[in-house]
C-alpha cells in the first residue's frame, strides 16, 4: 500500500459533509485498505468558522473555499455546498488545480452536467455524483457501469422522499395535503419552503440527471416536464383505491417507442397496489429500471438524510480515488446518442379524468363523443348522479398528453360539463 | 475512438452464451460507443459444433477451446460454460495468456475465486462476475464500489428463482412441495434434475460469493451452511400464515454483533409478510443489503434467464474494456479483513418450533422448562389439542443455533413429546 496519503477538501460541512468527515475518521484503516492509501481530510471549507465541530481539527476549516480548492496539492474535493453558484466555479477551479471531484449537488448536475463533464474531461479529473440522485440507492453507477451492455428504455421511480412520505401519509390517514404537509415538516422530513420538493423541481433535476445517464443523451434540466403534487386531494386518493391504484409522485423517463427520441417528466400519478413502487413507504426511494435484456429491476432505501447521502459520497470518493492511484479516469459523460428530448404532447399514457356534469339523459354520450372526436379512447366510465349533479369519471386507454389535453379543453366547453375536478396519469401498467 | 476492435473469446453458447453473441452483433454500435473502440467476437468454443447456431459466423466456432484462449490476440474471454474444470484451466489459461475474464460462473468463482483473483492480478488482469449473482440485478458492482465507503452487516436474499418459484406457488396455492416442482420443471424454472437449487448448493454458491465481497473477506462454499428447501411442507405454510408470515429459501450472510467474524448461511426461512422479500414472486430474486451509512438497500429484478444473464455479462464485458483500453484493472479481490467465519452453531436468530406432545397436563411446563434449562426464551406458544394428542407451536426469542440444537434435542428425549414436526428459522424482523 501507498504510505502518501491522498488529500481531501472538504466543501461544506452541514448534515452530509459533517457525515463524511465522521466516516472517514472513523473508518479511515478500511478506506485506506480498500483504496490502496490512506486518504487524510486536508481543509474543510464552511460558511460559519465559530461553529463547533466534533471530530474535526479546526486549524482545516476555512471559509476561503477557492483558495482550499486552489492549493493544488488536493487530489479529490468532495461538493457538499449545493446550489448553483459557488459550487459550480469551485468544482470548475478544482479541475483546473488537479483535483477530481465528488458531488451530492442534483441541482448544478441536472443544470450544468454536460458543461462540468466536459472541463473533467479536458483537465483528466473525475467527475462523480452517485449522492445526487436518491441518496444511498446505488443509481448512477448500475446505470452508468452495470447496464453498459444493455438497453434502458424506462426509468420510473420514487425519487422524493419528502412528497413520498406526505403522499403515503394521506394515503394512509386520509389526511389532506396540507396536513400531511404539516407533518411532514414538524417531523423534518420537509423543509421550512418545502417548494422545491412539492413543487417537483427536486425531482426534475434527478430525472434530468438518471434519462441523460440511462439514455446516453443529454436531458437538461429544461427538458423535464413538471407538475407538483400540492393539487392532490383526499378525493384523488378515493378514486385511485376505487381503481385499486394508490397515488405517488414520480419521475419518469423514457425512450420512444421507435427509439428516435426521449422524454422526461415528473408528476403525480396513479400506480396500481400490485405494483412494487406501490409499496414504498413513507421518505423512502424506490426506482425501477426497464431494459430490453435485463427486464424490470428495482433499487431501493433511503433517498436522503445525512449517513445514506455519506455512504454514496464515500463509495464515488473511493471509486475516485483508485483511479487517481491507477492514473486513469472513470467513465465520463455518456451522450453519444445525442437523441432529442420530445415535448410533454408526445408522452403516451394513459388518464383518469373526474367531471362534475348535468344529471340528465345523453351527457354520457355527449362526453364520449368528444373524446372520441379527438381519438382518445375510453377504457371504463362510472357515473354517480344526485340531485340534478352527477359526476363521471372517465379512465382512457393510452394516448397521447396532446389528445388528452385537446380532449379536456373540449369536455370544458361543454354546457352539460359542470367542471374538470381532477386529471391524473395512470402509471406502471 | 479507436478503430482496431478489442477480440473477445466466447466460451459456450448455450442460452447465456448465444444471447452475449446476439447483443454484440446486434448492439455493436451502442458497444463501442460506450467503450470507445469496437469489440468483436474472435472465437467461439463450444462442444457440438454441428449445431447451427443463428447469428454467429461459423468460422469462428471451435471445439478447442483451449487453443483459443492461448491464441495471444484474445482481450477478454467470457466464460459462460459453468462448472470446475474445463472453466478453472480455462480462465488461468486466458490469463496468462494476455486476456482478462468475464464469468458467469457461480460454482467456481465461490470454490476457487481466491485462487483466480491471484491469477488475475499476477499477469494484471480483470476477473468480473456479475453474472454470477442473481443474474441481471446489479449486486457485485454495488457491493464492492457503491458501498465501498460503508460497513455492510448483513445480506439478505433470495438468490435462487427456481425455489422462489416453487415456495411462491406452495404459498399462493397450497400445493405441496412435489406438485409445486413439477409444474416447475414443467415450465422450465426447474431443471431435470433439480438437486442444486432445491437443495441449495446454487444459493449457497452465491452466498459465499456475496459475504466475501460484502465484508472484505475470504468465505468458501464449504464455510456456508445449507439446508435445502425439499422439506418444506403445506403445514409449514398454514404454520407461517398464522405467524402473519410467509417461507422463503434465504442466503444470509452477517457481521457478528462484535465484528470479529461473520457467517454465511442458505435455508429456508419465515419472514413477515410486511418484509419486502415477501412479495418476491415467481422465479424473481431481491437482495437486501444493511449497511451503517446507507440504512437498508434492496436490488430486484430477474435472477436468472439467457437475456437478464447477457445484460450482467455485457455490462462487464463494457467495464473490462474500457480497462484495457486506459491500461488499467478494476478493483480485484479485497479479502484483507480476514475475518473467521463462524459455525452455524453461532448464529443466532428466531425460530418457530412445532411438536407432537401427549395431551394431558403438565406437558407445557415440562417443555418450556427443557427450554429455559438451555437458555432459549419463549416468546409465544400456542397449544392445540384432541383426542390424547396435541400440538404446541413454541416461538423463540433470539437465541443461537447450538441452544436451539440442544433444546430441541433434550425435547425428542422427553417421553411427552411423541416427535418434532419442523424447525424453521424466523427472519427479517
Amino acid at each position: 500500500m501507498r504510505t502518501r496519503p491522498l488529500k481531501v477538501a472538504l466543501l461544506g460541512c452541514g448534515v452530509v459533509g459533517s457525515e463524511v468527515a465522521r466516516i472517514m475518521t472513523t473508518h479511515a484503516d478500511d478506506l485506506a485498505a480498500r483504496i490502496g492509501a490512506p486518504v487524510e481530510l486536508a481543509g474543510v471549507a464552511v460558511r460559519r468558522p465559530s461553529k463547533v465541530r466534533e471530530g474535526i481539527d479546526p486549524a482545516l476549516v476555512t471559509t476561503d473555499a477557492t483558495a482550499l480548492v486552489k492549493r493544488g496539492d488536493i487530489d479529490v474535493v468532495v461538493e457538499v455546498i449545493g446550489g448553483i453558484e459557488p459550487a459550480r466555479a469551485l468544482i470548475t477551479t478544482a479541475f483546473e488545480h488537479g483535483a477530481s471531484v465528488v458531488s451530492a449537488n442534483k441541482a448544478l448536475l441536472a443544470q450544468d452536467g454536460a458543461a462540468l463533464h466536459a472541463v473533467a474531461e479536458e483537465h483528466g479529473r473525475d467527475l462523480y455524483y452517485e449522492a445526487a440522485v436518491a441518496g444511498a440507492i446505488p443509481l448512477i453507477r448500475p446505470l452508468r457501469e452495470s447496464l453498459a451492455g444493455d438497453k434502458v428504455n424506462r426509468v420510473l421511480g420514487i425519487v422524493n422522499g419528502t412528497t413520498n412520505f406526505i403522499l403515503d401519509k394521506m394515503d394512509s390517514t386520509g389526511a389532506g395535503y396540507q396536513e400531511a404537509l404539516d407533518e411532514a415538516t414538524a417531523l423534518g422530513y420537509a423543509e421550512a419552503d418545502p417548494t422545491a420538493d412539492v413543487e417537483g423541481f427536486d425531482a426534475a433535476a434527478k430525472a434530468a440527471i438518471l434519462a441523460g445517464i440511462a439514455f446516453h443523451t443529454r436531458v437538461r434540466l429544461d427538458d423535464v416536464y413538471r407538475e407538483g403534487m400540492a393539487e392532490v386531494t383526499a378525493a384523488d386518493f378515493a378514486s385511485a383505491k376505487n381503481m385499486g391504484c394508490t397515488i405517488k409522485l414520480l419521475a419518469i423517463c423514457e425512450r420512444a417507442a421507435d427509439g428516435g427520441s426521449v422524454t422526461a417528466r415528473v408528476h403525480p400519478a396513479m400506480i396500481p397496489l400490485t405494483h412494487p413502487l406501490a409499496s414504498v413507504r413513507g421518505a423512502y426511494n424506490a426506482v425501477f429500471v426497464e431494459s430490453d435484456a435485463s427486464g424490470q429491476l428495482m433499487f431501493y432505501g433511503p433517498g436522503a438524510g445525512g449517513s445514506p447521502t455519506a455512504s454514496a459520497v464515500l463509495g464515488d470518493l473511493v471509486a475516485v480515488c483508485r483511479n487517481k492511484l491507477s492514473g486513469t479516469t472513470g467513465p465520463g459523460e455518456s451522450a453519444y446518442a445525442a437523441l432529442p428530448v420530445s415535448p410533454m404532447g408526445e408522452v403516451v399514457t394513459r388518464y383518469h379524468i373526474s367531471l362534475d356534469v348535468a344529471d340528465k339523459p345523453g351527457v354520457l354520450a355527449q362526453v364520449a363523443t368528444v373524446f372520441a372526436e379527438h381519438g382518445v379512447s375510453i377504457d371504463t366510465v362510472r357515473q354517480q348522479g344526485k340531485d340534478g349533479e352527477a359526476s363521471l369519471v372517465v379512465v382512457t386507454h393510452r394516448a397521447s398528453d396532446a389528445s388528452l389535453s385537446g380532449t379536456v379543453e373540449a369536455l370544458r366547453s361543454l354546457d352539460t360539463v359542470r367542471g374538470v375536478a381532477s386529471i391524473m396519469r395512470v402509471e406502471g401498467e
